[in-house]
């Protein structure tokens, strides 16, 4: 077969940093079939879904086995019910957004994976460390990758001031609170980077999945930033707010005002891209999305939220304990800590599977600037989020 | 904002196919609130999902909402038991494929419109004419198409020998049975096309989408053609085989074999691109999916289809009567007629619309071959499909 393939393919890591660390954790269950794993690395919820939102699915499920209720094909962008409520949970955050510019998708991840086919070939500023989709989308698609290195003294805030100077219209990726490092960037933070963004006829992709575990005073949305709807595009997700990693949903805002130089406006991009290359989510999940956010179903979250900010908590108190230097754990199901003993990430990724039977993720999997760093979730059962704090209290 | 996008965007029309359908329709409808509408145009079906698969995906939710039984992130090339139900129904129809040749999706039209990124710039052979996605995702990418038209004379089966000479290692779109036309090659066709394929060093991304309504002898896969492991990707859905238009599931098998002469293993660069911009199905979507695929499934399926052919015969028989020409209906739920009095496909769209209430999809807007002909969807109500037929009569 003599076609050609997607050379950029050579320029990634041959396996994704996930699906390499269930391989090593599958090796070493396999050699210790009797070993009491606490996984503490993938961001994967644990508690079910309440029951607003099976009710809900529930319901749909039904109307799909009846033909007067019977539903085909959803509207290409999301069924109105969903996007109104999306509009809905959007005011009451304090931002004004129109439906149109509402974009409901199966995930944040297909998103962010995609969004990359309307772009041309531009200058991509990516901080560093970060969720391996921005950097592995982009390098697919042959752009040169400026990382942008955050550390314990930015507090792994990168900001624009420690960019090369130079740096004309890029496509930027902020994720506040982020992934890996929990941290979040403040209001004036933002109006920063929204004010290098317009300076430099740059454009924001912001990536506010974890917008739901925000506990101190700040913002949950980039258009809480004036002229942020005309630089930035914002990618949300219901797998960590609402528990839905199993249910796939999320949506892109892209606002109408989002118009490039050369007179194309990115929503008529992006709806012609899902047009032609997706299909539009389940009825039923999106039924369940709906309830999801409903009154009901924001109030029945919030205790899940604030399940997993209990154990987020513990890990952290654990760390502080132990004089582990630390980012996230307070706006965000993720910890961040600094490797002790200066060991790599990775080293120290083997030693708490095998001395402490815990599954972190390595910060070296997130980036360069990762290394010697490793991040924790606060996603586990608290029992097994106490038993996990216990061994490690134990062993560091 | 300076950023540039992605030019290729201005190649194609503005709007999808079915979205320009969608409009004229509601224009119409709110000039006309009282027009008794019979959509036989997008290719949606309309019974309800069989039982079994509406209890499979009601017990999920229900796991979904228990502690113990709560699934999050699914494996993410699908989950074992649907993989498994898909290499069962392949077995049963006399071919054999590996579980890690198996890809789920959330449908075909991702995978169709997806499968571009892991391939390079080649050229590209696309019969017309043809569902939109295979030309609009090479267009995106910049690709260079050969079209290679159907017409009457060919039974809107174009062949290989039909293609200019000289075209090298290209990727050959063939869908069988075919949307919009309904025509399906016969296996000494299809054998044909993998020989063209192998000896040309090219690639085949298979459609097969409506396998299900085959009811002549006919192949229900290309790998019941030997050699098609080397050479063809086959992409399938449950969305007409299942009724799965609003429920999202369907899958791609990429055999390991698929290797191009540089040495890269297409399965290798598809698992890396799902495991990279996707993240996988529903869980209560792919227990459905499996119990579509289980043999209490098939048998409730059959009926639904059953019920399609019988509308696809009503009109078939009309056409006939009519001494109108058509491809399809037979092995497909689509009827490919030929306008009556030389009219063109848009006026014909028109004319049935205003005429007689009826919506259709003008041939046009699968290509360029489609001009003149007209097609018409078997998956309405059979009450509806009879009226249509009656209009039909009184009109032409």
């Amino acid at each position: 077969m003599r076609i050609k393939i997607n050379n950029n393919f050579d320029r990634i890591n041959q396996t994704y940093l996930f699906s390499n660390i269930a391989a090593r954790v599958r090796d070493y269950s396999k050699g210790h079939p009797d070993a009491d794993i606490i996984r503490l690395g993938i961001g994967d919820v644990t508690l079910p879904l309440p029951s607003v939102i099976t009710e809900a699915m529930q319901q749909a499920v039904l109307e799909m086995g009846s033909a007067e209720t019977f539903r085909g094909y959803p509207p290409e962008y999301g069924y109105d019910f969903l996007k109104d409520a999306i509009v809905s949970h959007y005011k009451d955050l304090g931002v004004n957004i129109s439906s149109s510019s509402v974009f409901v998708s199966d995930g944040a991840k297909s998103d962010l994976g995609n969004i990359v086919d309307i772009l041309g070939n531009n200058e991509i500023i990516i901080p560093d460390p970060v969720y391996p989709v921005y950097v592995d989308s982009n390098l697919m698609n042959g752009n040169h990758i400026n990382l942008l290195p955050g550390n314990m003294d930015n507090g792994f805030l990168p900001m624009p001031d420690e960019l090369p100077s130079g740096i004309e219209a890029a496509v930027i990726y902020l994720c506040s609170p982020n992934n890996p490092t929990g941290a979040a960037y403040d209001q004036e933070q933002l109006e920063t980077w929204v004010s290098y963004a317009i300076d430099t006829g740059s454009l924001i992709i912001y990536d506010n999945a974890y917008e739901a575990f925000i506990s101190e005073d700040l913002s949950h949305s980039i258009y809480s930033v004036p002229g942020a709807e005309e630089c930035a595009i914002e990618i949300c997700s219901f797998s960590k707010f609402a528990g839905f990693t199993g249910v796939r949903c999320g949506w892109t805002i892209i606002p109408d005002t989002l118009i490039s130089e050369d007179g194309h406006q990115l929503s008529a991009l992006w709806s012609r891209r899902q047009a032609t290359k997706f299909n539009g989510v389940s009825y039923p999940v999106q039924r369940a999305a709906e309830a999801a956010l409903s009154d009901k179903g924001i109030i029945e979250l919030q205790k899940n939220i604030d399940y997993y900010r209990r154990n987020a908590s513990t890990i952290a108190s654990a760390l502080d304990d132990l004089a582990i230097r630390y980012t996230g754990g307070i706006n965000s199901p993720y910890i961040w800590l600094e490797c002790p003993d200066g060991l790599g990430s990775w080293d120290f990724f083997d030693k708490l599977l095998h001395k402490a039977q815990i599954v972190g993720t390595p910060g070296e999997g997130f980036g360069q600037a990762g290394e010697g760093f490793f991040r924790l979730t606060a996603f586990g059962t608290y029992e097994n989020t106490c038993k996990a704090v216990q061994r490690l209290r134990k062993l560091l």
